[in-house]
């Protein structure tokens, strides 16, 4: 089953879960209110050797990459990491347990996201790590959906794209939490809709467009391109850059938290998600990396 | 590194974790607290295949165990499952994923913490799933940690012990979360200290003796058997039976929510966890399942 199957399937059997669930599965988090009202934010992701992680990578950039992604998500929603709970399957004869422990606590807490807990077991197969974060909601804005994009916006983006499995970038990204409060912060309502971009501007711009009922342009000499990447399809082919993408209405600043933001293309009417380049139209929202099974 | 070592370095690194976490690594679950000061619970535990379930094991039965776990967790400090997210890895070749993806769906919704996220992704190792849940802790009663049983006080337990992966009660077993619910509506503060027995009563008991300093006394004449379970030594020795125990101060009921509750045992001063039979003397804290590598 392709992911866009799964997510249809997950989509058309999540229904009626609640009253204080506010966003179920197929955004970059789940959003649940709780008794008393704080909105929060869940997230898990699981990275596995030999798929998100060579063997052979120090376990301190396994550990980084693990908390970073599940962190990634919450700032696509301008949330704010609050809590973390881990898992990690080891080989039996994997003698890392403790350093494993202590670095991914290390990375949690440096992204504000103390790790309180977690299981650990032996497997005959890879390693395998997952990371959950709860998040707090923007406090002002509220979390911000992948599914609110309207007509009339521009589209933007964080940072230079392209080259992050090449250049090991993937290992040490930083994930744009500080850039999407500040975003939240400054446009408020305006900042009408984010994802973070781990399959590919054009995969995830098509995940907006989908979600919202709308249809994304990008202007192919408007892509920023990180070192060494030299065309727009370069920069869209990869994954896991984990800039944000967001939109907005009106004037949006050309920096943010020290990284700059750049327009890539606008929102219209229809659907899908193209490419323009030279005239010529392109979907790119089948471009980049379909990541195996599947977010939900 | 063995499980209790592994646990005591996690307890050494984890101080410092910010003053919303109430209860880190360490217990049934963590406690934190939210900014509006909802009491929330976090756990997480994976279920691998050829540790946890045997190869054709059916896709329900998979489902069902990964979500109890997590779910008697939250039972074991008398709290209400909430929300869930889970993580599956699946060989590529599997097409079962929207079944599973449903039978999750399935159960967390049954135990009320409906499934609002998660993650697939393909491996080439065993199958495993990961799952979170998140839970209120008990309005009046708050969390029940391991670390508060005195001298003075009666050791109990829910349901009968033993044989659980013999019977195939591993599968099948019920979370307590009614009992455990009940028993904090019941006794309140006189219910002193919770956790779900899934290693064996005489090494969680030893647990719980651990974490609160004092020495627990088991009758082995008292323990409550299995069908099928002839001795305290195999009641004690299999694990996964997923019942609590609990220490309490005065009456306890003989029943919760259906479920007999018997008295085996007694908190004292000291240290450890022994079971007394007929007059000898004989250490439990070791007794029972080491589940590789450990809880945190």
């Amino acid at each position: 089953m392709r992911e866009s199957e799964l997510h249809e399937h997950i989509a058309r059997h999540s229904s009626g879960l609640g009253s204080d669930v506010v966003v179920g599965p197929g955004d970059d988090c789940a959003v649940v209110r709780t008794p008393t009202g704080d909105v929060l934010l869940l997230t898990v992701d699981q990275l596995i050797e030999g798929r998100h992680f060579g063997a052979g990578t120090p376990i301190d950039a396994i550990a980084r990459k693990a908390v970073a992604r599940s962190v990634s998500d919450i700032a696509a929603m301008a949330g704010e990491p609050a809590w973390s709970v881990a898992t990690a399957a080891l080989p039996t004869d994997d003698t890392h347990a403790a350093d494993l422990y202590d670095r991914l606590a290390a990375w949690a807490r440096r992204w504000r996201c103390p790790l309180v807990g977690g299981d650990l077991a032996t497997t005959a197969g890879p390693v395998s790590l997952t990371v959950t974060v709860i998040g707090r909601a923007h406090r002002a804005r509220g979390p911000v959906l992948r599914s609110t994009a309207k007509p009339g916006e521009g589209v933007y983006v964080t940072g230079a794209l392209g080259g992050s499995l090449a250049s090991g970038r993937h290992l040490t990204f930083e994930p744009r939490v500080d850039e999407a409060r500040a975003l939240g912060d400054t446009l408020g309502d305006r900042l009408t809709s984010m994802i973070d971009l781990s399959d590919g501007l054009g995969r995830d711009a098509g995940r907006v467009a989908r979600a919202s009922g709308v249809r994304i342009e990008i202007d192919a000499a408007l892509v920023s391109l990180a070192d060494g990447v030299t065309t727009w399809r370069q920069a869209l082919g990869d994954g896991e850059d984990h800039e944000l993408c967001f939109t907005a209405l009106g004037d949006v600043p050309g920096e943010v938290a020290g990284t700059p933001i750049t327009r890539v293309g606008r929102v219209v009417e229809g659907a899908g998600c193209v490419v323009l380049d030279h005239g010529a139209e392109h979907d790119a929202s089948e471009m980049g990396w379909e990541h195996e099974g599947g977010r939900q």
